[in-house]
């Protein structure tokens, strides 16, 4: 052991984007690297939608990081949880009561969702940032309109089918979209008692308009396609309150059994443990070189990081957290070669969102495209990235099957043995 | 609503396949039909330990009840959990407070797994019944090798990598040689610090041999395949006790982190509603048309009934569940036409039991064949009778990428949003 003990040690915390590409970039150097990560898998968050609508299953857009990495020798996978950082001593401890020493480390623990100091709505509201709270939405989407068939009561039943998406953001956009859809194709036919095309969809947006990072016609054109697709979106006006009955809107209270979190994002609590100045979402601000001020050895990357560039923030997409991963893996390449490594600089290629069947918008440096085509480009961009040759042929397959079918495979309901209904009383 | 009232109702409860198909089998007769069950989907359960072992997803073996039902015009699907049953009133209670009247009854509830009288062991033993027990004993398998990898002290990493399946019936014996599979094939290179083909994968069955329905011959070739695939059966020795640190075998104790329940089987609670005599499993013996003794309006089928046939007992196996479904229909077809069914016949088709990767027994009325040829056999037999076009083309796609890769995609750990280990006090 003492060979490799004579290497630097690289721990990473965090198998997203950042961590999973920053671990890859290390894959021919010198180095031994400790890749943490509370989860099993990779996760490939930008179809996480699906899954929480039912399009696709868990393993279809999730890979044991273990088996990603089973090739690259120079890397150790480690299932824990990061509690400590002792930035004097460099070590890392783990729930479990194991520490890690380190010569670099690469926080890239990501974001979760934020609720803005309204937490006591996170029970009625849940947020889709895991492969558990895809599943939890699912189940919760998909028990409303069993309960809506079975209730006899109007007024309850109209609750039952009243669903809600809090923020206008792509993945506000995305669930609402596919919600409407499930709503008025694939469920017809199959209840008795309802319709479920009568499903009330809205998509709630404190601020003047959806898809707010993009240009101003695309908000529009996004709008209107989600207006056809059924979905009524209401801007301009905040969610004042949520609870189990439903939600208020402005002052006017809105009965809904289901309302769905889209609004806010806020860094990972492991920002705290590097004890700098963080941002108002809990991000840290890092030097040129993604290393945090007064500590070389210690980097920050992805949604956790707070990086500026022409007077503009980096936004918290994959890509840019890929970028920030593989320069992380650069700059620590550089410094073991005595050298050093350019500034960060973030290469935008675009920004695309999609609506639902057939709709998206796609921003490329100004060429501006809508509907049809930019939903093609969108899913093939999307199947590109997905990682692992298996699941880009099974999502192809299943895309492919719910596009002529309008079905969507995954409607099983899991988790809590029973129906979900308390015993009556 | 006068004009349906008029119609008999039929009450199925349960979805499994004495229930769905005695539905299905009604298609065309003038009754109204109310299948209710506790969960939202018919599950293929020959197929649940390939879910457990991360080899399919759930939607690969389960359909939602309402699609596979949708154009049947006459059924009425209802989630919900039966709580009671009022046999003069003809009613049928509901958890959610509704009551079902009913003018035929079908109690198709199915069976459940047992620990005769040492409950206690369930939480350490956990059995195979749904897809959330499926979800848990994957996540308990890929959490041991976790476990093991990041342990340091050497006689806990091999508790860690220490397995038992308790019962040698088909359930046992699939377990069993999967896991083999897992630990020899698919995570061989995954791991840093352990060899996960070092672990110890036991079969233990009381009894003295293994598939005891099967003939001699093949228990006896079954277990030469179970060994050649690295599983070490033992037979003729019960599992006396059960804890978190291991199982004990005769007096001896065995360190074992994993133990899984195979050995026995219960039916449902929902048979004791009836008051009527049942047999030491709680199943409830049925008269040659599956009525009940009394009761010629409330019929029993599936793993809830018990039926003899030439002295010996209709086995628990799908093909008769829905032969006795079928049945129950044509007798209440029958009688609505004034007319009288011939008595209950279960046709055995043969037996079939599949061991791990290429390796299975099939007894067709005397006619022998394990190995390949036999696991071929199975493999078409059951990829055929699996419900719904789409499932049937994922499940060959995802085991001929799993044959040819060694690989299982679903190696998700999902559930407790953590590693599932307890934070160090």
């Amino acid at each position: 052991m003492s060979a490799t003990s004579a290497r630097p040690h690289v721990v990473i915390v965090g198998g997203g984007f950042a961590g999973l590409w920053a671990t890859r970039a290390l894959a021919g150097s010198d180095v031994r690297i400790t890749l943490v990560d509370r989860r099993n898998h990779h996760l490939f968050q930008p179809l996480l939608y699906q899954v929480a609508t039912a399009g696709l299953s868990s393993p279809d857009i999730a890979a044991p990081l273990r088996h990603i990495l089973r090739k690259q020798r120079n890397v150790e996978v480690r299932l824990g949880e990061v509690i400590g950082l002792d930035k004097t001593a460099r070590t890392v401890s783990l729930a479990d009561g194991d520490a890690l020493h380190y010569d670099y480390l690469l926080l890239a623990s990501g974001a979760t969702h934020a609720y803005f100091g309204h937490d006591e709505w996170s029970a009625d509201a849940p947020g889709l940032k895991t492969l558990d709270d895809a599943l939890a939405i699912r189940r919760r989407l998909l028990l409303a309109f069993e309960r809506a068939e079975a209730c006899e009561d109007p007024a309850e039943r109209e609750a039952w089918l009243s669903f809600a998406v809090v923020g206008g953001g792509p993945t506000g956009v995305e669930l609402a979209g596919t919600l409407a859809e499930i709503a008025r194709h694939t469920l017809k036919r199959e209840f008795r008692n309802i319709d479920p095309s009568q499903a009330r969809v809205r998509l709630v947006e404190a601020g003047p308009r959806v898809l707010a990072s993009f240009p101003e016609s695309l908000s529009e054109k996004a709008r209107r396609q989600l207006h056809k697709l059924g979905v009524e979106v209401v801007t301009g006006t905040p969610v004042s309150a949520i609870d189990e009955r439903g939600y208020t809107l402005g002052d006017r209270f809105v009965p809904a059994r289901t309302v769905l979190w889209a609004a806010g994002v806020a860094a990972s609590p492991l920002g705290a443990l590097l004890d700098v100045p963080r941002d108002r979402a809990g991000r840290v601000p890092v030097q040129a070189d993604l290393s945090v001020p007064g500590h070389p050895e210690i980097f920050v990357a992805g949604d956790l990081a707070s990086v500026q560039q022409n007077g503009k923030p980096v936004p918290g997409v994959a890509p840019a957290a890929k970028q920030m991963g593989s320069h992380v893996a650069r700059v620590i390449r550089s410094r073991l070669a005595g050298a050093t490594a350019p500034p960060f600089r973030y290469r935008d290629f675009g920004n695309l969102a999609t609506i639902g069947r057939m709709a998206a918008v796609v921003d490329l440096h100004g060429l501006k495209i809508s509907g049809l085509i930019a939903w093609w480009f969108w899913l093939a961009a999307h199947v590109f990235f997905l990682i692992g040759f298996r699941n880009r042929i099974i999502v192809l397959i299943n895309w492919a099957w719910a596009y002529w079918s309008y079905q969507r495979h995954a409607r099983i309901i899991l988790g809590g043995q029973e129906t979900g209904q308390e015993r009556a009383p």
